[in-house]
């Protein structure tokens, strides 16, 4: 008999600066509470699903930044949101800004958390892949300054037995970094979930801005395929602060075949039985890792950062 | 004024096996021929160009298998194309069957090589990612014994700055690993070429071998997309032996669009002019390696082959 899960992508349309966690909050319950009834055992929210996407603009004052972060999780305006998952016995991946403190030092993160359905807070993720500037860009209209806001996450890429499967959690970006995929593979996910903001005013390029759902879908496939892994993504989307993030919300499996997709770029719930056992066709054929990779040489890939460009005919 | 080169795939249609070298030489000659005259500067012919796919049969007679290999590479039979491509100041990647004969034992390789416009063979790789299987297998009917006709290759992933460019090479199943492309990215490859022979009989599993053609596309768009290289990849196609192999011979931009694509399964050429400055885009923003590369957190990539599961609630 095959192990099977039934995940749900709660795809949420934009929210705005001056929209509360309260409301914010009610929305995701009431997102929750329609996955429930359509049989989804594990919900996965967008990246930072709590606020709007703030590091669209260069701000400076800390009170007012730090207005966006959550400095304990759940705290008392997102407790609700965990009583109605374990009321309701679903298990859920929640983007949030978080401040922590480590080592007396206080530290800005884009994190994730997964939660099991007994309500359980079972593992902690921060982006690693922060895309963007660490300060405003002069010739840029729409700034994207992930890098000035947060510390690239310092847990690496875990996967956490849990749920009858093995978990693995990334943030948006991560998503188009083969590397994501590949770690948790590795460690042996059954299941990777993403959440993410993506505006498609990147460049103020056409011919690149118009490529960015084509590059959302390419770079998802593409990882659950290579990988055999099931690959849950959550888009925050539509017209938000004057920008517009693409939905695209997908449930992709191990062949790297769509199995749900959201439709719209608002509040919307897509779900799919995820079959667990479907990856192991292709994990004993092409992709038997342990029979085909070749990690001798592999090497540059974990001994450089940028790339390097040799003077030689042969490099 | 930007820099671009004229690539072509020139796809080949079925080699049965009572096809002699003669015959094949001359029909990689005409697709030469047919190159040029579109203004195509690099010419790139599929895996095992010279012969039909034996590794789909369990030979044991070394006589016999051995005819299916090259032992010099120009051969007196493989020199006329060297002449024409001379001639027509066209460079080109040919993959065949080399036997080699190191430190005094004789292995035997998956090989392509890389002749520049002048006639010079600048490069040569050996397939890395064997597919299949080292022995016969009771339960398939199509056999796939790569791993019993060839060595992997002892070379890694080069690039060679030739041409006006920096080319790498891989060989069919290579470019469904992400490893593949990044290697080559890191040395700063702008130009990844690749043949391949795919049958659309690999598992005999309806699920899976509908999907040969979709997996083809997508490895090959992400590989191209996610490196910021353009991808160059030839077929054998067609109903060879017994077996049908997909065509699609593509030629992909760093953006991962499709470029020129095969209509047919037969002999035939596409082409495209490539901008080697369109990926500078990609370069200078979503995939800036040195900006955003996190290599501290890949190490499991390099330090194991296959996956290693953790009885852990985390890993």
């Amino acid at each position: 008999m095959s192990r099977s899960i039934v995940a749900a992508a709660a795809q949420l349309g934009p929210i705005q600066r001056s929209d509360d966690r309260k409301s914010v909050v009610k929305r995701l319950i009431a997102l929750l509470e329609e996955a429930a009834s359509r049989g989804a055992e594990l919900v996965v929210f967008p990246e930072l699903a709590l606020t709007t996407f703030f590091p669209r603009w260069h701000l400076t004052d800390r009170e007012e930044i730090d207005a966006f972060y959550e400095k304990q999780m759940p705290g008392p305006e997102t407790q609700p949101l965990f009583d109605a998952a374990k009321r309701l016995g679903i298990g859920f991946y929640l983007g949030y800004a978080e401040i922590a403190v480590e080592d007396g030092e206080t530290n800005h993160y884009n994190t994730a958390i997964l939660v099991d359905r007994a309500g359980t807070l079972v593992g902690k993720y921060r982006k690693v892949h922060l895309p963007g500037w660490d300060e405003p860009q002069a010739d840029l209209e729409a700034q994207h300054l992930e890098k000035y806001f947060f510390k690239p996450g310092n847990y690496g890429f875990k996967v956490w037995k849990t749920m009858g499967t093995r978990i693995g959690m990334c943030i948006c970006n991560d998503r188009r970094w083969a590397e994501t995929y590949r770690v948790m593979a590795l460690k042996g996910a059954e299941m990777i979930l993403v959440g993410y903001n993506t505006p498609i005013d990147h460049t103020g390029v056409y011919d690149f801005d118009s490529l960015t759902e084509f590059h959302n879908q390419l770079s998802i496939q593409a990882g659950a395929y290579q990988n055999s892994t099931w690959v849950v993504a959550t888009a925050k989307a539509g017209l938000e602060e004057g920008s517009n993030m693409i939905g695209q919300s997908m449930i992709v499996a191990p062949s790297g075949q769509i199995a749900a997709m959201a439709l719209g770029t608002g509040d919307e719930v897509i779900t799919a039985r995820c079959d667990l056992d479907m990856a192991a066709l292709y994990r004993r054929t092409i992709f038997d890792f342990a029979r085909h990779r070749e990690p001798k040489h592999y090497g540059i890939i974990t001994q450089t950062k940028g790339p390097i460009i040799s003077d030689d005919d042969e490099a």
